[in-house]
């Protein structure tokens, strides 16, 4: 509620439940469409027989989230790659300050700037990116998860600012919604 | 396989089924993503209790794909739009050759402004556009579905044509695809 308190000075586009941020509130506000949402980030970025590890796929995550300027998502999705990364964890950002300077495998550079092309559309996707990652040895399902994953955010972006939901400023909160998300993506429950 | 008795002279990104156009060959290459992304569909464009009809969310389907130059999207939700319109299908084409000058109630039109701003990106959503969709009496829940549906297909169109997946060239195809997405979204089977 604006002003009330110092507490929430923002106010979302509808009426989601106040003090949660992000998608959390908008998947509240319609669980029907929440429950898919949650089950494609929870198989594309924490699936366990993909070729693209879980770091990496945070971090495609990330980066498109950056490039769309969309701060939730970029924030809570680079805490969740750093915890992921471990002891690499500098790379996330690295990767979100210049992707061309990161120390990142060749490979993973190839996948990132495919990422970048979906970012602006699907017909952006060159067969020169495509044939680039793939002298670095990029597979199929490396190619098309990274497609699908630069999509995926492409849409989880716009959902969250078109609608204008929060976006925490408190790093803190990001770094505990980090190492929730590393675990997995469960759809909150409406009485928690 | 290009070039072959005149058989299909395409060939995708990633090695998906021969003769299975766009979005169904990526959900047979992957249907552990397929899954929720078909639920998806089903639950945004054919969920029973919302309250936009079925004909006008794949209008804003269509609409959003249209704008992405996204021809297998727009062609086939345009098929299924026109479809569900009946007797009033001609709006479809309306809308998509100009929507300011299409027969369209007031609400739809304000309603698909807000999804060409979510096109564009979830940060181009401006409050006058909220208001003038209230004004014309849309709900919290009419809003949510345009964005939902505006994102989902930012999404869509991106895998569609990020992996260039087969898009036909043949009207007939749409016509029968149209009449079958009508009927609800159902993830494809290898075997079929």
């Amino acid at each position: 509620m604006p002003g009330k308190k110092g507490k929430l000075l923002f106010m979302a586009y509808i009426n989601v439940p106040e003090g949660v941020p992000g998608i959390r509130s908008l998947v509240l506000f319609r669980p029907e469409t929440g429950k898919p949402l949650y089950e494609l980030a929870q198989v594309l970025l924490r699936g366990g027989d993909g070729p693209l590890t879980e770091a990496e796929r945070e971090l495609i995550a990330a980066y498109v989230s950056s490039r769309n300027q969309c701060n939730f998502c970029m924030k809570s999705h680079a805490a969740a790659a750093r915890c992921l990364y471990g002891e690499d964890a500098s790379v996330v950002d690295a990767v979100l300050t210049d992707v061309t300077a990161a120390e990142l495998s060749s490979k993973m550079k190839t996948l990132l700037f495919i990422a970048g092309q979906v970012q602006l559309s699907g017909r952006e996707v060159t067969p020169a990116a495509i044939a680039a990652a793939r002298e670095q040895g990029a597979s199929d399902r490396e190619i098309h998860d990274t497609v699908l994953i630069a999509a995926a955010f492409s849409m989880f972006n716009r959902y969250v600012d078109g609608l204008a939901s929060w976006t925490p400023e408190d790093p803190a909160v990001y770094e505990e919604m980090g190492r929730r998300m590393a675990k997995g993506y469960v759809l909150p429950k409406q009485n928690l």
